[in-house]
C-alpha cells in the first residue's frame, strides 16, 4: 500500500466532523492523523480521547482531541485540514492556516460568498480578508473541478445550496429557464443541519410529529445560491424535517416555451452522465431521503408538463453526505488527485 | 340538558372514523348512537365490539359494530350520518341514504366535484349520479357556511384542498392575486392521510428517517383546488412526512404590483377575523404543525416581498382535525344549528 | 352554570404546566385565572402573554404571565394552586404557600418521601421542612382518596411511580407476591419526561432512531416507589424512548406458589374494577402507549406462567396525562369535591 | 488483487438480504455475482433488476434478480449462498443445496434449534430433516468458531438472542450466575426486525408515538436462547421500538453471592478482549442504539449492586448488522478464511 496522505480535522465533535472522521476511517489514501479543538474551554481541559465523546467510535478511532496548534499541523505534514468549525472560528482561522501553506477544506459557510459586503447581513459579522474570498474555491465538486484539484482554500458548498444548485446549474448554463418566472425552491432537512448545540428549536419533543418552515426569506444560503446559479429570481425556503439526516428539494421552474422534455433530460445527462456521484431518475420515480441516506449521492428526478412548461425537479441528498463531510471528502480526493470515489463508494 | 341528536359512523375503524367517534364522546348536542361497517367482509363476520378492535376507546365507546342496514338508521331517527368509506362506497351508498331522508356528511372525495367528467380521470371511476354532485355542498364551513345550514349532502372538504384553499380564497376573491403567474402549493402530510391500510408505502421502516414527493402533477385534490378557487393557474405538490397527523403547506402567490402588505392582512383579516377555527398569525410568527395538532385549526401566517410581490403564506391543520373529522363534526355542528364550537374547543 | 373555583398554574410554560393549562380550558368546574412564573430571569421581563410563549394556546388561552406574587393569590381566592417547578422552586414555595392557607398541588418530587434524610441522597439538597413532609398526601388517587379529599399539601406523584406502583399496590397488599425474589421494573419512557429545557440528551438528532437505558440504579423515583410499595426488593431501571410523550412499565414478579390466574385477576378486579382511571385488560391484548396517549388512564395488562409462577404485569400512561398533570387535575378534582372525571374524560 | 469468491444471495429483497448486498458491496474477497428470489409470483414475471426495485442500489448493484436455479449456482461455483429467505422456504432449500455441496448461510430459524420437536411449537411447521438440524453450525461467531470455519450449513442466530446470548454466555459457562433466579431479559427491537412486509402492526400511524411488548411468553426466539445458554430460567420478553434498526436488551441477573465487580468484568474481558466486535464498555457509561446503528458491533455494559448481587447487562446491536447480515458476513468471512472484519470495519 503507497502510504496515505496526513489529515486533520479541527471541530470533529459535531455532526460533521464526526461525519468526517467516519469517513475518512475507511479510506485507502488517507490517513486521520490528528483531532484539534478550536474550542477554548475545551482546550484548557485534560485532553480527551475521541471516542470518550463521542462512543460510537470506540475502538475505531482512539485518537486524542488536541488544542489547536497551527505549529504542530505544519511539523506533522497535514496535507488537508477540514474545518468543521462555526463559521466565526473558520473566518479567523483561514488566513493563520493558508500563511502556514497548509490546504483547508472549510465547511462553515465564512468563505463561500464573493462579495464580502454580504457578510454583514447575512452571517451578521464584517468580513476581513476579501481577498481570500477571492481566491477560496467554492467546492461543488461537479461543477468546479479544474479549480478543486489546485485549490489552497476550498470553501465547501452549504447543504441546501448544493441541493438546490445540482440540479438547476445545467438548466441554467444552457438558457432553459424562463428569466421573467421566478424560480421556487421549497427545501425540507434534516434537524443535523442544524448542528449539535442544544436549542429549544432543536429539543426531540419539539420537532417529534411536528413541521415547519423557518428563516423564510432570510436564510444565509440564498445568496450562496443566487452567486453559484447566476440568477437571483430564486425564492428558497427552508423546512425542519423530523428526521435526522437529509434534505429533499422541490425545486419550481417555468421553462421556456420552446423546450421539451427531451431537451431537459439531455441537458442533464450531458452534465452528469459520466459524474459518479450524480443519479439521474430516468423512469418515472423520483429520488426519496432514504435513497441516499448515509451516502454521497445527489440525487435528481423531475415532472414536466409540457403544456404549460412546468418542471418540477426534485433532488435528495443526505446534508451530512454531499451537503456536507462526504462532498468534503469527494473535493479532498480530486485535491489529492487520488480517485474520486475513494472512501466514498 | 336538551336531547342530543343521534348521530351514526358508518366506516368508524379507520382514522378519520375514529376521529369522529372520539370528538362525538364529549359533544353536548350529538350522540353517538350506531356504528356500521359496509365491508362486506366484515359484516358476514360476528358482530364485534368497537373496542375491541381499537382498545383506545375501551370504556370510552364499547358500542357494537353493526353490518350496514339503511332501514335501521331510519328507524333509528339519525339526525346525521357520516360515511368515513373509500370512493367507491360513499359514491354508492349516498344515493340511498338520501332517498331514505338521512343527512349525509361525506368525509370521501366522491361528492366533491361538480363536473361529474372529472371523476373518470382523477377518481378512476364513472360517476353515476350527476345530478347530486350540483346538489351537493363542499363543506368548506367558513365559506359555505349558508349553504352547510341546509345541506342535505355535505361533501367534506379533502385535507390538502383545506390547507391550500383556506388562505387562498379571500386573496382570489378580492382581486388580490397576479392571474398570469402560477401559485405553487407544496405541501407536506402526515402517514394518516394514507388510511389505514398496511402498504409499503406506509410501512414504519419505508417513512421513518425518510421523505418524498407523490402523485406529483397527478394528486386528485388539484382539481377539487382548481374548482373551489376559480383558478387553475396552481401547481400542487404533495409530500408524505414521517409523522401521524399533521399537514403543512408552504404557498407561492406573486400579488399584483398595487398591492401592500396592510391589504393582504386587511383581506385575510375581513374574511376570517371572526371565525373560531381560523388563526391568523399577525405577529411574524409562522404556523408549524405542532401547534395544530389534535385540534380544529386552520392556522394561517404569512411573509411578504414587497419588492418583489412575493407573498408566501403557511398553514398548517391536523389532516385528520380541520382537515377530516374535526370540520365534519364542525359541519354537523351547524347543520343541527347547534353552537359552531360545540365538541370542538 | 354554577360558579367555578379559581384556579392558579405556577411554572405553565413546561410540559406538565402547559398541559394543566389544557385540560383546565374546558373543565366545567374550575377556572383557570392566574399563570405566574417563579423564574427570576422572567420575572424581570415585560410580561408577556401565554400564548406569545406557546401559539398552541393562541386563541385559547391569552392570559398573561406575572411575575409570583403569593398576596395576589390569596386575594384572588385561589382554591387551588398548582405548581409545576423545579424540585428546588417546589421546596421553597410550599411553605409559604401553606402559609398563606393555600391549597398546593405540587407536581415535584419535593414532597414525595416521608424521610426528610432520603432527599441529600436522592435530590441532592437537603430538605428543610420535614413536618411539611409527614403531612403532604402522596396523590396517587386511586389509592389515597379519602387523604386527597382533605390535603392541603398534595404531593403528586412521578410518572414512572405512577406506572408501577398502579400495578403492584393490589398485589402487593393481598399478599401474592413472593418475597424472596426481586421484582424487576423495566420502564420506558418518552422525552417530555426530562422537561423542556433543551439538552444533548433530548436533542432530536441524539433520541431519534435510538434508545438507552439511564439513571440505572439510580434513578430518584425509585425510593418513591418503594415507599408506597412498602417493598425494596424492587429494581428500577428507566429507558429513554423516541417519543413526546407515554410511559410503558414491564414488571416481572415471582409470586406464591399458591397463586393462580384467577387470584391476580381478581384482585385487580376488586381493587380498580370501579376506578375511572383504571383500565384492565382482561383478554389477553395488553396495554400500548398509543391507547393511553392523552388521557388520563392507566392501562394494566398481564401474563401469566403458572407453572413457574412468573407474572409478567404491563401498564402504560401517558406520562404528561396519569403521570402528571392528568393525575393532578384528578386529585384537584377529589380536593373541590366535583366529579372526579370532570375535565379529563 | 487476488480474485475474489463468487457470492450469492436468494432473497435479497428484504431488509437482511439487502443488507448483505450493501456490505458485500465493498467486500475486499468477496464478490457478489447473483441475486436470485424463491418467491413463485415473482419467478414468473419478467426478470427485474435490483436497483428498480430498491433504488438506493441504483449505479451500486445493478444485477438481475433470477428466478431461482440451483444448477446455476453449482455452474457458476458459488462459494458462499446466503438465504435471506422466510423460514418455510429455508427449511425446504436447505437439504437441496447441500446436495450439490453449496455451502449456506441461512438467515432464517429453521436450522437454529436442535431439537426438531420444537418446531412444531414453536414455528408451526414440523420439520423435516432433524440430520440437518444436527450438523448446522450455530453462527454465533464469537462462541463457535472453530465450527464455523468448516461448516456447510451455517444457522445465522437470531437477532434477539445474538444481543441475549453475547453477554450471558461467559458468566454462565464460567459459573457467575445464581441458578435459583430467573434471568430476565427485556428486549426492544426496531421495527426492521419484523421484515418488510406491510402489516397493521409495522404501519407507520401505529408505530410512531407508540411502544408496546409482543409474543410476550411465546417468542420464538426464546427457546434459541435457553438452548445456546443451557439455562431455560430466563424470561425473554421483546417490544416495538418506534425506529428503523437497532436492539438493546437489558437483562437482569443475579449472580451468586461469592461473585463481585471484578469477577465479571474479567470473565467478559477474558472472553471477548480480543474480539473484534465486541466492544465491553468498561468506564461506567452505557451502550446506546445509535452507537452500534450500521455496524457489526455487540456493545455490552453493566452494573453492579455488590449488597445484592444484582447485574444489570445493556447489550446493544444493529438487528440487520450484528444481529443479522452482519454476523452472516462476518460467517462467510471466517467461512472462507479471510479476515475476518473484512467488509466490515
Amino acid at each position: 500500500m503507497p502510504s496515505r496522505s496526513n489529515i486533520a480535522v479541527i471541530g470533529a465533535s459535531g455532526y460533521s466532523g464526526a461525519e468526517i472522521v467516519s469517513l475518512l476511517l475507511g479510506h485507502p489514501a488517507a490517513q486521520l492523523t490528528t483531532l484539534m479543538t478550536a474550542n477554548q474551554e475545551r482546550r484548557d481541559n485534560e485532553p480527551q480521547k475521541y471516542s470518550d465523546a463521542l462512543p460510537q467510535f470506540y475502538r475505531l478511532c482512539d485518537l486524542e482531541i488536541e488544542p489547536l496548534d497551527l505549529d504542530e499541523l505544519q511539523k506533522r505534514a497535514i496535507a488537508i485540514t477540514f474545518l468543521a468549525t462555526p463559521n466565526e472560528i473558520s473566518h479567523e482561522l483561514v488566513p493563520k492556516l493558508l500563511e502556514r501553506r497548509l490546504r483547508v477544506i472549510d465547511l462553515s459557510g465564512s468563505y463561500r460568498l464573493k462579495q464580502s459586503a454580504l457578510y454583514a447581513r447575512w452571517y451578521g459579522f464584517e468580513h476581513q480578508f476579501p481577498r481570500l474570498l477571492e481566491s477560496a474555491v467554492y467546492g461543488l465538486t461537479e461543477i468546479y473541478r479544474d479549480l478543486v484539484c489546485k485549490a489552497q482554500l476550498l470553501a465547501n458548498p452549504g447543504c441546501y445550496a448544493t441541493s438546490a444548485l445540482l440540479p438547476l446549474i445545467p438548466l441554467q448554463q444552457r438558457g432553459l429557464i424562463d428569466a421573467k418566472v421566478d424560480i421556487v425552491c421549497d427545501s425540507k432537512s434534516g434537524v443535523s443541519g442544524a448542528g449539535k448545540a442544544p436549542s429549544p428549536n432543536t429539543h426531540f419533543s419539539e420537532v417529534t410529529e411536528s413541521f415547519k418552515a423557518y428563516s423564510v426569506m432570510k436564510h444565509r444560503h440564498a445568496p450562496e445560491i443566487w452567486q453559484e446559479l447566476g440568477n437571483p429570481n430564486l425564492i428558497f425556503t427552508p423546512h425542519l424535517l423530523p428526521i435526522h439526516r437529509g434534505i429533499l428539494s422541490t425545486i419550481y421552474v417555468k421553462v421556456r416555451r420552446s423546450v421539451n422534455e427531451l431537451m431537459i433530460s439531455e441537458c442533464l445527462q450531458e452534465a452528469y452522465g459520466d459524474k459518479p456521484f450524480i443519479r439521474l431518475y430516468t423512469h418515472g420515480t423520483l429520488p426519496e431521503v432514504k435513497f441516499v441516506a448515509h451516502t454521497n449521492f445527489c440525487d435528481i428526478g423531475w415532472k414536466f408538463d409540457s403544456d404549460r412548461s412546468n418542471l418540477i425537479l426534485v433532488s435528495a441528498i443526505d446534508n451530512l453526505g454531499k451537503g456536507a463531510a462526504g462532498q468534503a471528502v469527494q473535493n479532498m480526493n480530486v485535491m489529492l488527485e487520488v480517485e474520486e470515489r475513494a472512501g466514498l463508494l
